[in-house]
Parts: C-alpha cells; structure tokens; sequence
C-alpha cells in the first residue's frame, strides 16, 4: 500500500470557513481538453463608449443622465433584485415545505473608473485607494439604513462571468437577512472564536505564512493566498493580517495596502494568460446588524473560472452540482505560479 | 404597507433539502438583457462520428477499441477524478486549517445509445428503460465494492455544461465518502424522518400534489415538479411517488413510469426554446454503505441554465457565490410554462 501524497493522489480537503469538503483530483490535470472553448472578447476599446450607460454623462436605461465623474460614481441599480418597500407579513414557520419571507434590499453600481477601458491592475494606485473609500463610504451608509444588516460588495468581471458590461464597476447588494454563504461563514467563526479566542482568520494567515506554501502576496498588512480548500483553478482570498472586522476599521496605511495587494493580485491574473482575466470577486466582513462582532475578520475571495488559457475554464456542473466541488491542479500549484508572475502588467512592457 | 405578493415582491424561499435559503426576485424577469449570448452548436450531427470517442467501434484515449453495443454501454473513465488504489493514511482531525484525506473511488461513462446524434428526448421508450435498467446494475455493482458507500449518476448535457462531446452519454462517480451536496441533503432527510416517520419527499411530493400549482408531470408512479425552493430558471425535480430509497427498488411499472417521465420532461424542455436543452442532471438517493436508510426518497435533479432563449443563460456569479442563489422567474410561473408544452418533440412535427 503506498503513502498519502497529497500531491499526486485524489483526496478530499475540507474548507473550515463554509464546514464542507471538497475533492482535489491533482493527476487529472494531465487529461487532454475536449470542451467548450470560451470566445474572449480581444477588441480594443475606447476609453469613452456613447452607448455605455456608464460611461459618464450617458443616459441610463431610466433616462436618467450619468454626471461627469471622474474618480468612481455610485448609484442605484435600475434593475434591482431587492426592493426597498417594506412588506407586510406573517411568519409561515410552521409550514416545513412552502417557508417564504418577503425582503427588503438596495442594489448600488459602483463605477470604479470614468474610463471605460480601465480595469484594476491598469489603475493606478491613488485610484484603487479612491474606490476603497468609496467601498467604506458605501457600508456605513448602507449599514446605518435601519433595516440593512447585511452589505455586500462585490465585482463580476468578464462576459464569462455573466458581466453585462466591460465598464469597470462592481455590485453592492444590501439587505436585511444575512445571505446563505455569509450565514455559514459566521457560524463557523464564531464557533472558532469561542473555542480558541481569536479570529478563524487571524489563526489561519499565521500558520500560512510560517508554512509559505500557498501566500502569493504579503506586503505590512495584507496577505493573498489560495486557500488550502480553494476550488476554482486560481482561487484567491485577500486578507488582513490584522484581526479588522471590517473594511472601515483600515488605518490609512492599511488602505494603502489593501490598494497595492488589489493590484498586484489583478495584474498577476491578467498576466497568467495574457488576457483581461475574468472573475468574480466579493467582501465578506462583519454584517450591519449593530451587534458586535469580534469573530469576524475581514476578507476578500477572488473566483476566477479560467483552467488552461485563456479561453478554456472550469465547469463546475454535474458532479460538482450533485456532489461536490472539484478541482484538478492543487492550491499548491497555483499558488506557485501566480506567486512567480510578475508585478508589471503584461500589457505595459 | 402593502401586503406579501409572493408572484410580486423580492423574497426569502427556504430549502428544506439543503437546509438554506434562496432569493427570489420576481420583479426582475422584466429587466433588459445585456450580457454575453452562448453559441448553441445547431449543425446537424451524423449518426456515426469517426473521430467520437465514444461511437460504436471507435478507438479511444487508452488505445482501446470501443465494442460495436446496440444498445448502452459502460466504460471506467479514462481520465477518473478518483483513483482505486488504497492508501495508507493517518488521520490529522486535530489539525483545524489543513484537514486533508484520500478518497478512493471508480468513475464510469454511462454511453445512452451507439447513436451519435440521438438526446434522451428522441430515444423510444425500451431505449430509455434500458438506459435506466444499466444504471441500476451499475448502482448494485459498484456499491457492493466493499470500500464504495456512495453512487452519484449524473448526465452533463451540451456544451454550455461542459459537456466535451455531444454523443449522448453520461457518468458514474463511486466513491468511499458521501459528497458534501449529498450528506446535507442527507441530514435534512434523516432529521424529518425521525420527526415525522415519512420520508420528507414523500409529505412533500403529497403537499404539492394537492396544490397543483409546481407540477409539471403527472403518472401512476412518478411526478416532475419545479421545487418550490428552485434555484436554475426551468429546474425541475422527479421524485417517484413511492417511498423508494433507490434505484434498484422500482418494480417493472415504475421503470416503465420513469422511462415516461424522462422522456417528457426532456421532450418538454427541447421544445421550450427549440434547441437541443442543456442541464446537468443526477440521482439523489441512498447511499450504498450497508446501512437501510428509510429516510431517504429516490430523486432526480434538473438543473438547466437557459433563461430565456437558446442563448441566453442565468448566471450564478458575484452575489450568487459570495451571497446565496438568486433567482428571477418564480417556480410557478416556470412550472406552468413547462406543463404547458408539449410532449411531442419539435423535430418531429
Ligand atoms: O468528465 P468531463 O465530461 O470531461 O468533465 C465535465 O464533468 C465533470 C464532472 O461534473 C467536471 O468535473 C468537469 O469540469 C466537466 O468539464
Ligand atoms: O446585475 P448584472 O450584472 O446584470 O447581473 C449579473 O450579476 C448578478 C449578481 O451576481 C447575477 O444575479 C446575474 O445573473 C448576472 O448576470
């Protein structure tokens, strides 16, 4: 019987944040590639679009016209997936099949650039800091509507991703529930900082860095790293290495550093197959519901569906639908090869 | 305020399966699309492919000839996501971040005809009970391999589901550990048995008959329905009618029933936007570890992505992965649009 190598043997991992296991299959990574192949769109665009309707100055889909910005520009989703009307209702608890509750939520587009060819790693970073503060801006406001407990923040990139858009922007959706994934992710850090004091997190990043196998970048106040349960092929997760519950508590340094770790990840990405490398990226931090909340730690997950090239992804479907997820090439791995990329966008040498 | 309009107002459904919550934001199906358009293949396809590995006669990757089958036919997958080889292993439970073990496993292609260009919908009746008479001999095979515990059957269909070639075909993962999906589902079951003394499909399978508003077939032994708690716009689940707990329980007339409702469900999804229906599919019931499980309830899910034409998907991105599931259309109003169409095939009219 041979030993355990968790380099080339099939083998589960399990992922501490959301309780689960996943499967990590390393010796599949050598089989040929018979699937779809992505069409990337490669056009060069301009730095104005008239018919983007977030370019500024362009009309929005409601009519209304964009100002002429020229940091980043918030506002509401004309299409939003939450209302804000409150709604009256009884609570159907007892019916185990059919539980339904009404809620109330506000959808914000972040534009992060005037630019409409723009995306992050091309950004500079005085830019990058601007679009923080525009994030820290937008959690308190949000945070202090009476009946949002919940914001959340988040970016998809590429029209692999489901982006209707190339102008760079991200998401805000804030509500009163906690979501699913935001729910199990506090449970598990409160359950860990009961038991042990500290955060989940703060525990974590110390054993990766003295391990320093999977940290891709760390700077005086952030790490990135693939997580040791990471499943899509480049995962990654920014996160502070203090215990910062959440994205208003960064000192200006700490900004700084966020701006410069949110740069080089992205241009790593974009240089890792030499295109504008889709994903969807989201903030987990503590929620808005006036509670203390001292087990969460601030963090950034980055999902990003590319696997060879850049035009062949991963498919998360059948068995991972029914079963689990799974992935080929280890946290290891990848986290090797983005650590060796390099720092200069591939388009500006 | 206004009172609850669940076919108006943004809500909360709870999955009694997985034990979480999804959103639902009907209001939103009005919303203009703006993203990426899949390339569905419309090229008619030959009977015979030379270069399919998977036709009659054909060589595949290993250098093995294919037999010349009439009917299905099974093969272990060349490039298995689980290997069988035993490995020794000590157990690290102690360690919280870096929990890893290796999975033994046995993973087969399930080929549905020798046909190339023939999908379950336009295969006869004795073809479809044929393909589900192998899946049962699979089930009983593969899980009396001592150190197998878990079946999962699955189809991923076109090539937006990562399917890497359209000869109809699908797969068996067997493996030694119960997937993450399957172990909650599992949970839920077991919970609701032990309170309850039904299988929790079956109360349910009653309730939703006696609604009829998420119905979408109807036989002697079996029903389709959307799940109130669906997450992909057209998703649908068959559940038999009876407390079976797998495969290998149904009596000639269930096979006969369950033929039928494959067959018209995927007639009934082919016809909805005339284009040949992506989805991945799969069986969820008992697993095969020695144990009886009355708690578990034979069940397939359907999960297609299309949203509203051929090329048109729902994406499950940035909030859908940082956040929870996030749905348009309401399951009954998908459940009446499915019920509605026809069960003959377009192709053939
Ligand atoms: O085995 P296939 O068809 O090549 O691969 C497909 O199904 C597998 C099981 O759902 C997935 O892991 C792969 O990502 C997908 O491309
Ligand atoms: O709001 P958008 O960019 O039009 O839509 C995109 O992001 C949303 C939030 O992740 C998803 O619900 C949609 O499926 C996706 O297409």
């Amino acid at each position: 019987m041979k030993n355990f190598d968790i380099n080339e043997d099939p083998h589960r991992r399990f992922n501490p944040l959301l309780n689960e296991w996943v499967l990590v299959s390393p010796h599949r990574s050598k089989r040929p590639w018979q699937g779809q192949n992505e069409s990337i769109p490669t056009d060069a665009l301009p730095a104005y679009d008239p018919t983007c309707y977030l370019c500024p100055g362009n009309v929005r889909a409601n009519g209304v016209n964009n100002p002429d910005y020229e940091s980043s520009f918030v506002f509401e989703n004309d299409f939003a997936a939450m209302k804000q009307d409150e709604i009256m209702f009884e609570d159907t608890i007892k019916d185990t099949f059919f539980r339904a509750k009404p809620e109330r939520g506000i959808s914000r587009v972040v534009c992060f650039s005037p630019k409409h060819n723009l995306t992050l790693p091309e950004m500079d970073l005085p830019s990058i800091e601007n679009i923080i503060k525009t994030w820290q801006k937008e959690y308190t406001d949000l945070g202090n509507v009476d009946y949002i407990n919940h914001v959340q923040i988040f970016e998809n990139k590429g029209s692999v991703m489901g982006c209707s858009n190339p102008h760079p922007h991200g998401q805000i959706w804030a509500q009163s529930s906690l979501p699913t994934q935001v729910e199990k992710t506090q449970s598990s850090m409160k359950t860990y900082f009961k038991n042990h004091g500290n955060s989940l997190l703060q525990d974590y990043v110390q054993e990766e860095l003295e391990l320093n196998e999977r940290i891709v970048i760390e700077n005086s106040h952030f790490v990135a790293l693939v997580p040791f349960w990471a499943i899509w092929p480049y995962e990654t997760m920014i996160v502070s290495k203090r215990n910062a519950t959440k994205i208003t508590d960064f000192t200006a340094d700490e900004v700084a550093d966020f701006a410069l770790t949110l740069k080089q990840l992205t241009t790593k990405y974009d240089n890792l197959f030499e295109t504008s490398f889709p994903y969807s990226s989201g903030i987990h931090q503590s929620p808005t519901d006036g509670e203390l909340h001292p087990e969460w730690h601030f963090h950034m997950h980055f999902y990003p569906p590319l696997l060879r090239s850049a035009t062949v992804k991963k498919f998360m479907v059948g068995y991972e639908m029914m079963g689990e997820s799974q992935r080929d090439i280890t946290p290891e791995k990848s986290a090797a090869v983005l650590k060796g990329l390099s720092n200069v966008h591939y388009k500006s040498t």
